[in-house]
């Protein structure tokens, strides 16, 4: 049985998106940033880096939300969430999930988590102030470059897509105007459709 | 034949020394920051981030460099660069190289990107400051939790080992004493004398 580790709002819920649509058995447990647990001595035991997600399995911890979509993907191949027999097709979506991994998921955090980077108060108002340009630049490239669209890779569901949808949740509190991102918002829209991503949702805010 | 976009000094270095470990038929073009090359029409062309590396396959272009070492482990499964054929254990790999993406390689980037993030210069100076304690702390955890040794996966060389190479050469000038970090001294010691790091060394140099 899988143990996935989340937070609500946070980029765990791809890896949570993704363990619903394979249909694997799992649970899910919140870790509580509000009572700074994902700093707690047991949590660190788990991810020593105090975040979420990590991932338990029966054969050790994962964590890194690019390594782990992959891992759900290939340990559910009937699935089909990623093109496993493809290395071209399967390197084109790891690509699109390390973009979001390093460029737009950091470029969200410096809204909040300025004092990853910087020490002052003013440098983070200042990295504050730039991130609707800094997500709006990073989406302005993935509107026009990077999801084909309906899903990300064209016709086909992957491991792309609740990875695309749980970053693109964040847009409106980033003040990015997603009417002017329309592949973005239709992808929005036929991700919260799903009955996966419903029930997901669901759960994380229970 | 491949074609990889590199510039010295850049986390191109990785997949360049990949390519050379996997005996791959490539070439390696270099793109001049000096004159702003990266964001010249004809290399937007190729890689609308304005960013290296890039790869030219005969399928396409890739970027990013977790799924680019990817891409040429499982392009080459002769050189067995990864533990292609269990699901965990490649999954471990791929967390090891999307942590150097997204949290090392970032963290260094505040040294002289700051402008990505921020724009007042006194923000750029504080972030510069901070990048020794950050880097510092990426590769204490590095040391202590994920480099097994002698290489980073143990006894295997991997995807994962020219990836830290690259990093691990930034530390100096990021103003991190390699001296504090046993186990990473011995593995950039190790990776120079391989004869696939010393070619491509001389040849980006060249």
């Amino acid at each position: 049985m899988l143990k996935l580790y989340y937070s609500p709002g946070s980029c765990a819920l791809a890896s949570h998106i993704a363990l619903q649509e394979a249909g694997a058995a799992y649970t899910a447990e919140r870790v509580d940033f509000k009572s700074n647990q994902q700093n707690s001595p047991e949590y660190l035991a788990i991810n020593p880096k105090g975040r979420v997600p990590a991932l338990v399995t029966d054969r050790g911890i994962l964590t890194e939300t690019p390594a782990m979509l992959a891992f759900i993907a290939q340990s559910f191949p009937q699935s089909r969430l990623a093109p496993l027999d493809d290395a071209f097709a399967f390197a084109q979506v790891q690509a699109f999930n390390s973009y979001l991994c390093s460029t737009v998921h950091v470029a969200h955090a410096h809204k909040g988590r300025g004092s990853r980077w910087a020490t002052e108060e003013t440098s983070f108002a200042d990295m504050k102030r730039k991130v609707p340009e800094t997500m709006g630049a990073c989406f302005a490239l993935i509107e026009r470059s990077m999801l084909k669209g309906p899903w990300v890779t064209g016709d086909t569901y992957t491991i792309c897509d609740p990875y695309l949808f749980t970053l693109s949740g964040w847009l409106e509190g980033d003040g990015v105007d997603i009417s002017t991102l329309p592949k973005v918002a239709d992808h929005r829209k036929r991700m919260a459709e799903r009955p996966a991503v419903r029930q997901v949702l669901a759960d994380e805010q229970g």
